[in-house]
């Protein structure tokens, strides 16, 4: 690389205000929402269109330096982090709704668009874009994609990677795909579907056409409180049993009521252990018997106090305090992790009994936050990240709760991604068969690991190097015969 | 290859009635339900383990032969057409529920198991496997995976993909992965989604775990007669745009409407042209004011007849006559080529004009029976082979609808897939960039082209030809640099 050379090469590209060289502002880069790791890029570009995107890639190519997309910056598994410096593709001048087709039910938009203004932005027209990350009026469409980010209501509406149609993305060597063409269907291989989750490695997505979904006739909400958490999971189940298919079913513990209890005054009663939100919706009719029927069941679970909300008003309350306690965790300790896994439902009660161990065997509080539906936990561990000795034991923390996970029959991530936050875990979760197969995958994208090195797979396992073990493995079989 | 050698060595693996020699038996496995081009295979192998798979597998390698696996054979694009002769792997001996997991609500099977065997076994448990292609009663689930398909019901449930929680797959150096645990979310790339519609040319799937969906507390159905198309989709629009989703929106056509008729004396007016059947399910509460609003629809569009379904036994008449669609065909003429295209839902009646101009040139009926809600297309080309005239205008006809649903912003397949039936048709769709991304992403898989090859990519361009070129391309750009 020559510095000098790239710097004004990528000015003719996007413009001077669109490069970033000045080393403080280079620092505003230098991680995501997960500050384990961090590393200042080279230089950050800001284009606008897929065109310069192509161009930037081809000069990245040109000078053999890394390529890392950034959206709002607003992960929480370091995948926007430059681990490798190099530069970074910022998309936030990339922010335009490119073509609305209600009749046909979708938007194409550019990467950089943010998903609440999305939403926002089709209010009036009866539809949204489904996916509701906890970040949803911070992060990008493209983060979205990047991350395959879920929601309180993916439960019912499914994952990211269900609302996006086809992608536009620029390839290592500076080419353009078109993955789709927006229709609901794919012809060939489901390249849309593989770059959902892709985290960035496989390239950087220009332009993308998302599904709509209508918004519902009708919605109501149910907030429960309970003396314990096993009234909350029981109800759960039962709802569940009960062939009902909420639009959301959240829960949360002890110390994260307190946390939001504290900040916005919201009057929950001090002997409340488990708070839980069902979310249904669907037509007007029958909807406020449905409520009903949950609300007994509710009950009929123990509950302390139940509170049915069916006016949009009285739904934006029961919901704030679910919405607002990742921001109410500062009231209790100058850091958090948030911890990302997904066990089957079934095991949730025995994960949580896990983790109540390991926050009082490490001597860490532990709040806990989950979507109880799909049996996504996230406990969140409090500490003090500048004392080594509290920050050692969260590390210990999370190990344990990641390691537990996989025991349990579970998954290390389920919306977060693996990043760097969790690139050793993966052995634990995938045998080295399994591995070599999503390396000839990325190897089949990106062979000279241009797209954010350094990421997803273990530290001292790249994805080229597990590729070659894989095909020389094959060889090897060959000669034997 | 040494065939006697080999065939000893299957047998060992197998037994010797796992292994069919018998030129007559190979004679039936040398096309699937598209018979455009017939290939009868080497040997075929009825394995009952992944351990056998995984050797089978392995034994190919060092004798270098094809392997092309193969569920019920009632796919429609020949993907299981052994093109280059070789090894097919049939899985009708793997067909074992391994695992039913209720209360997470997912099952483990073999891909031997017939979907419709799946969902009878289900029923008592109140489960069911949502996709529900016509051919349901027969196919399989591997073919189901390699085909990602859909049926009528994927409007609301989605398709395969959608239901897949993770595979276990045989390689082509015979090493077995599994690509998820069972878990909703996957951790890494998404293999198992990939893997959904590759048309077994990635490896062969050996088991898999699927999710499982709550059969809905009610069910109601509509079926509506009217003189023409026109009242049937105007119909389908406003039943959307009223912001419901349906289970399923079939449409079919005057000549659909006679065969079924005469074949099965359903009563229908000599005067409909035009045949739509709605089902909504879901609660009880509030289903029959949902049933009346869409009778009142169909009203107002113009229908003949309107018939409202709410006993099961009636609904099952209803459907009696989408159901037995495709089987009532052989009525009309000795031969039917079935198309299957999608198009953005709103050019669906521009479609069919253009399907109808194109029936009247050339000559042939055409009926029409069609996926409304999702704009998937199933005109039925009406011929006979023997007759090589008819035979060249059904091709043309094929072609034809092909390159207007591109046009029209389409796609070539909805559901069936593009095996060697559609493969020259990927140019017009994707250009050689796009293309190049999934030979790349096969050559990940299958980097010798061992499984399953002269698919997919145009016979001219395999996929090992494709990727080199845009490995050279890159190159290329880099030396002018």
């Amino acid at each position: 690389m020559e510095p000098t050379r790239l710097i004004a090469e990528l000015k003719q590209i996007v413009g001077v205000t669109g490069v970033v060289t000045d080393p403080d502002a280079l620092m505003t880069y230098d991680a995501d929402g997960c500050v384990m790791d961090t590393h200042a890029p080279h230089v950050v570009v800001l284009p606008t269109s897929t065109e310069q995107v192509s161009a930037i890639v081809r000069l990245a190519a040109q000078h053999d330096v890394p390529v890392v997309p950034r959206g709002a910056g607003t992960g929480l598994s370091g995948g926007a982090t430059p681990m490798h410096g190099g530069i970074i593709i910022g998309t936030s001048r990339m922010s335009q709704i490119l073509e609305l087709d209600l009749p046909n039910g979708r938007v194409l938009v550019q990467p950089g668009v943010i998903n609440w203004e999305l939403t926002q932005y089709l209010t009036l027209s009866g539809y949204h874009f489904a996916p509701d990350p906890s970040s949803q009026k911070a992060c990008t469409i493209g983060g979205n994609i990047a991350n395959n980010s879920g929601g309180p209501h993916c439960l019912k509406y499914g994952v990211t990677t269900n609302h996006v149609l086809g992608v536009e993305m620029v390839l290592a060597d500076g080419s353009v795909i078109w993955t789709g063409d927006g229709t609901p269907d794919c012809a060939g291989y489901d390249l849309t579907g593989v770059i959902n989750g892709s985290e960035g490695t496989f390239g950087i997505v220009t332009a993308t056409w998302l599904r709509l979904t209508r918004l519902p006739e009708a919605i109501r909400v149910v907030l429960a409180l309970y003396p314990t958490i096993a009234g909350a999971t029981s109800t759960v189940s039962q709802v569940i049993a009960r062939g009902l298919l909420p639009a959301a079913l959240e829960i949360m513990d002890r110390l994260a009521i307190k946390a939001v209890n504290t900040m916005y005054r919201l009057g929950m009663p001090d002997e409340a252990g488990a708070l839980l939100i069902v979310e249904v919706d669907g037509v007007t009719d029958g909807l406020d018997e449905l409520l009903n029927d949950i609300v007994a069941i509710c009950w009929s679970n123990g509950a302390l106090d139940v509170r049915p909300a069916r006016t949009p008003a009285e739904q934006v309350r029961v919901w704030s305090a679910r919405k607002n306690a990742f921001g109410a965790m500062g009231r209790l300790a100058p850091t958090y992790h948030l911890v990302d896994t997904v066990v089957p439902r079934t095991r949730l009660p025995k994960m949580m009994e896990e983790v109540a161990q390991i926050a009082q065997e490490l001597n860490l509080p532990v709040a806990n936050v989950f979507h109880a539906g799909d049996g996504n936990l996230h406990p969140i561990i409090l500490f003090d990240r500048r004392d080594p000795d509290q920050n050692e034991r969260a590390l210990q923390a999370v190990n344990r709760m990641m390691l537990i996970s996989i025991e349990q029959g579970g998954v290390i991530s389920g919306e977060h991604g693996i990043g760097v936050e969790k690139q050793e875990f993966m052995p634990y979760l995938f045998n080295q068969d399994d591995l070599a197969a999503m390396a000839a995958l990325h190897q089949g994208f990106d062979p000279e690991g241009r797209f954010n090195p350094g990421k997803i797979f273990p530290k001292t396992q790249n994805a080229r190097d597990l590729a070659e073990q894989r095909h020389s493995m094959a060889f090897a079989d060959r000669d034997v015969a």
